[in-house]
């Protein structure tokens, strides 16, 4: 971690934090901090600064906080994300909350297969896991929110016309002529497929609530290189 | 696979292949390819085209080949990375072959641990079987170039000034306040420190060489997600 995510319940005080299992042993083993050094540390949902290491031994890390920063600046993007399969969500999920998007919305898919729904992945406390890690990969405290949508259909055409409003909007599909643009600096709504891709009924879905079809070329990514490359060539 | 990728060896005649092992499992377990139906194939560094599935079954899959389409074009990259964790080292070889590059050189650097020099994915055939993975998911058929280097400075100083001559040379360092520059279409070298960055004394001797180092914001991202952001940044 780049940055020591603290929360409400860390606090013992104003400014005096104390901090046990996962990140009182991270910071041992991998900071190796000692008494009198200093760690970047951030508030979740607030600011940055540093933390004053007054107490680091087996039990517990306690910190001095003193918060000087804001977090860097989210994506102006909501993210439409066919749910990828287990092992390739928990990677997504770090990634997404790492480059800085702030709303994610997983749905269903034709190519998205039925158990991958069942996933203890995507029980909110995983969830939640996953986020923090990116966050305290990025150096950002700003928790993502992350919508669960089971049927397209519903989803698109009941909820996502409001989503879309007043955004560039646009679905990644290979195949297209359309490149993908750059540089944008105005809200954006960005949906990605399955391995495989939407189907056509479902771009077509999207482009009646005003999406722009648009591709990388003529080489096929995986979602998980596809979603950094997008976001990376978007903004 | 998106593509199967077809050796020298596969060829029983000029215009028929047979495939054993990991393809013809692929071919049966996912593609449930019957005789009549055509895959998408390519040679090995050669052109791609279509495959008609002359015989399909647990010992063997036949095809009659025809050829009709250049792979895609290269990025114009040669990319330059501080050997990753083997674990992070597998999806990364895999991610530079599908985004076509087409030169790689891992280097050793101050933050790579001695030990990752030692993981057997490193072995020549290994290697080799990212890579490929990589072309089959990008539908790509020419297989970049690896070099390693063990030593950071011999490499910098004596091999590094030829390989960026008449390039645009960029490393990646966090905290720097250039921007990554996008819409490149011109030659270009692409260093790419370890988790944690190169140290100074790398970014100094790489700015020797004619090097400018960009950043991507104040995030910071793990390897294998700035790796596809920069090249689908430059690109």
């Amino acid at each position: 971690m780049n940055l020591i995510l603290l929360l409400n319940d860390d606090f013992t005080s104003e400014k005096t934090v104390s901090l046990e299992g996962r990140r009182r042993d991270h910071i041992l083993s991998i900071h190796q901090a000692q008494v009198g050094e200093s760690l970047t540390v951030g508030v979740l949902n607030g600011d940055i600064g540093k933390g004053l290491v007054t107490r680091a031994d087996d039990h517990v890390i306690e910190m001095d906080i003193s918060l000087t920063t804001t977090p860097p600046a989210a994506l102006p993007v909501t993210l439409i994300l066919a749910l990828p399969r287990p092992k390739m969500l928990k990677r997504i999920l770090q990634t997404v909350s790492t480059m800085g998007v702030k709303k994610l919305i997983l749905v269903n898919s034709y190519r998205v297969e039925k158990s991958y729904w069942q996933t203890p992945i995507l029980n909110e406390e995983n969830v939640r896991e996953h986020l923090i890690l990116g966050l305290e990969q990025a150096k950002d405290t700003r928790l993502p929110e992350v919508i669960l949508r089971k049927r397209f259909k519903p989803f698109v055409e009941d909820e996502l016309p409001a989503i879309a409003q007043d955004t560039r909007a646009f679905v990644a599909h290979p195949g297209t002529d359309t490149p993908c643009p750059s540089n944008l600096t105005e809200p954006t709504t960005l949906a990605v497929g399955p391995e495989g891709g939407f189907i056509a009924y479902e771009v077509e879905k999207l482009r009646d609530c005003g999406f722009t079809a648009i591709d990388l070329g003529r080489r096929i990514l995986r979602v998980e290189t596809a979603v950094p490359v997008l976001l990376g060539k978007l903004f």
